[in-house]
């Protein structure tokens, strides 16, 4: 029975793709794009989705795709793994209603990050949360996002919030292994918390160090090689990894074409449509990678084996 | 004719409060504070208002309340004085829905800051707003707020921007008053063009180096002493402009109330508040001045004489 | 007789060019360009001068040559107008030792910015200070540059150490006109303290705010044009003062050759080789502008009619 | 014969502690005190010295301290162990005259941050270093600590460096186990490169990622703590490791004391102050931690057990 599969099991452990937006163009999704990629990251082993995060561009999409992208995904996975929705806003009230709808649509717990416009103090983002909380129909992941919106979860943030149990877990892309590591600390107390380690470079050390899983971006693009590395990690194989891990680093060339922060969405969304799986288009204020950055992820994606 | 008084003269030249939003609580305007506000800052002689800017907590209010704002304005406004409508959004479909909205209800102009999630870069910055310019109803005016967008309007790109006759001006919040100067040598191009000083603190030294205005949050609560200063710059009558900028000093306490970055709009809502003309609720994830701090607040209120 | 000329006098009034420092290579002081570089400078009508700060680049020089420096300094300006040192540094006893040699061969004041590696809290930078006042033997100006500093000088922190007569006034680089403003406000309670303006840009804004002089790089290579501008800002002559601005602009493009924050420094030497003044050797980890660079030095140089 | 002992074998392997630097006062060293600790962390099982870090507040001390504190290291640890010595500053010709003497008193290589007042560009930077290396004695190891220097060496500027052999290693003070990662890659080109990772906590990682030893601040507490967690780590006795973890997690509650970015120092001197090994006086703009502080360190150090 699907439903049993897609019950949200405590903690959530695995791969865990921040799933790209695949769009025609600025107000269309890639419908065919989107069902080729659920498909490809699944066939790929991973144990969930997250969707409408930083990699998803969540931010740059109108609300009424993102209503459009939660309805289609849960649709498309049919409870075969738990799905994941960002609600992350500067309006209180657009994350509640996204939550409302991502829980009629199916999926199976939302994930926030800290309000980015305003930066709120700690008292603040504590308080934000709380009120949040009661408005939510689904559990909560906290999203500690600091490079793009400029307030930190704190660790006594988190050891308060952890005392509610609608919140789950923490998905962590700070790339601070100390942080990660005091986190893990504070877990003793919510022994089903989830920990997810955000940059997929450090997968690996943070299983070792307690945490649960990833949310790796190169995972739309292979899903199956962050799932080996996942599980090689979860049984100390320390020569499959490193061998794994070679991979990895092959695929991380992606995100370092480009000039602008924006180079590891571009990188992506131009592989997976190098490999006919979906569009390249991207939100503004970005746009897809021209020619000769196309070119050269062509190459990468050679030197991987993918194409 | 009303629409004659309405018309936006170019460059646009005074004080153009940028209004706090009213509220009653998370999701619905206070409807009288707001027509007690509008009337307030009219009487004290204001030349236009900026809805939807960040005192105006934009970024924290819900589409539908945005929208309700910007209709409720232009009516009670009708067309006595020009009101400018901040669209600033991280998706740019929200942006172009807002500013049809503001056109269809009768407001004269937008303002648009920098996307504020994702860090554009300066070419990525530029072609944002030409991408937006076919789709905008109004004249657009610029808004550069580096603290809280992350990414600042380069000189380069004001440069090009000013290329189109659609952008008619910049409202500057960085408190750079070199940029400020180098911006206004870019104006010998576009007579046109206006140029507004965020801080209130700056208004003078703005008008004395060519600058038009400013969008002063203490306008809120005192329009009237922001408007003489205006006038005393203008027509450079020092010994006025010293007693007006010592008013100025004093209300100045009211942002320095409370720790965090907040404090502003906190201030100035809490002011209004003792004021009479409307309710200090704020939007998440802030909230109003508890009781020790509205002590503070009635103290500077009462050395100034408004209360 | 000299020694009335050389006292100094509170509040110090005027332009106090942050000399370059001319090096013939990265341990040896270019004597003779030094020596022009002085005479140049007073003979453009300065009213003091200011050694070993950031636009003399003292971080960067050897012990040996600041003392070397300021010995030569002081000695060829023979009391004609107040000599100024730099004594900032990270080591306490290093600035005590600077300070005891500075008041030895003759300088009028000396020059404290923060300690620049461990970012001090306010409590501690106030503390710092206090506790070198009584090891230094003459009376000291705070140098406020938050950008190469990390820490800047709150306004309590200002409000405090103004408690003490040693401390005798502020230069101030933040470029931050609001704090500017707000020093000015504390300085009610000591009608003979002195604040300068650090940018250039700002200069007659500054005195017109209250502040009593520049400390303006471009004086090392113009000094008679911000002279000028001093003398027409404080007696309000708008006329002579747009005039002299627009010369003041172009020199200006002299720091927007190069890619690096460090162009500022590079541009000040390279006009000053250029015009035959010292030479344009820059100390590590800086070197001078290159050829390409050197031509477009030039070409403003004729522009402003200097060359 | 000890020059066999003390000769730097490379990569160098282990635990070199950041040694503090005891002080009576001010600009007198605590000979005794400096004696006992570095005989304690030889006890301890540590595989060589850094002295004149971050944490022996190199910047703080006149150099007349710093070049003794050299000359009495090297004489008191007699080669047992290699001594590396911080020539970290903002002046080239100090850096070079700290390295000369380092030299002839038998230190076995230098250690170099950043210089840290201009924040230099990649290109400058690697120029940097390059023009000093003719100049230094000694093999050189880069220090990477951008919280601090404000700049980073990029991993560019790493794999041009790399290409001389004088520079032997990084000891990487970032936190970012991406970047330390992104090091092990280049690597591949130097086998005899010595790569150390700064922050204790995550010293066992990177072991396992490919690193060679940690710079452990808390090994000036609790040598053999770190010692064994780097043999652990070596060997991959997960078991062991979750214990000593647990213990170096108890230790490092010393650095959470007080509420300024110093409070690591203040830590670590406080204890050792109160473990009987040496002074807790603290350079400027720093000072010790008071009474109710001493009293919390105190309690950390009983629930280590050490006390």
């Amino acid at each position: 029975m699907t439903s049993q599969t897609s019950s949200l099991t405590c903690p959530l452990q695995g791969i865990i793709p921040p799933l790209v937006t695949p769009m025609r163009d600025r107000d269309t999704l890639d419908v065919e794009g989107l069902q080729r990629l659920i498909e490809h990251v699944l066939a790929g082993g991973v144990h969930g989705l997250f969707i409408l995060g930083t990699t998803g561009e969540a931010p740059s999409l109108s609300y009424r795709v993102r209503r459009e992208l939660i309805e289609r995904v849960c649709h498309e996975v049919k409870d075969r793994v738990p799905v994941l929705v960002g609600i992350t806003d500067t309006a209180f009230t657009e994350s509640v209603h996204l939550a409302q709808h991502a829980a009629r649509v199916g999926a199976q717990a939302v994930v926030l990050a800290a309000p980015y416009y305003f930066p709120a103090g700690q008292p603040e983002l504590e308080e934000y949360v709380q009120h949040l909380l009661p408005e939510l129909p689904l559990p909560l992941f906290l999203y500690n996002m600091p490079a793009l919106t400029k307030v930190a979860f704190g660790l006594d943030t988190i050891e308060h919030l952890m005392q509610h149990d609608k919140i789950i877990g923490l998905k962590d892309s700070s790339a601070n292994m100390v942080y990660f590591k005091d986190v893990i600390h504070l877990m003793h107390q919510r022994k089903d918390w989830t920990l997810l380690m955000g940059p997929e470079e450090l997968l690996a050390e943070s299983i070792w160090a307690g945490g649960h899983g990833g949310v790796s971006g190169g995972a739309n693009i292979w899903p199956s090689l962050f799932v080996d590395i996942f599980n090689a990690a979860k049984c100390d194989d320390r020569e499959a990894l490193a061998r794994l891990q070679e991979k990895a680093f092959v695929l991380k060339k992606l995100y370092q074409i480009g000039r602008h922060p924006s180079s590891l969405i571009k990188g992506i969304k131009c592989a997976l449509s190098l490999l006919n799986l979906c569009s390249d288009f991207i939100a503004e204020p970005f746009h897809h990678f021209r020619e000769p950055e196309r070119q050269k992820v062509k190459k990468v994606l050679e030197e991987t084996g993918l194409l």
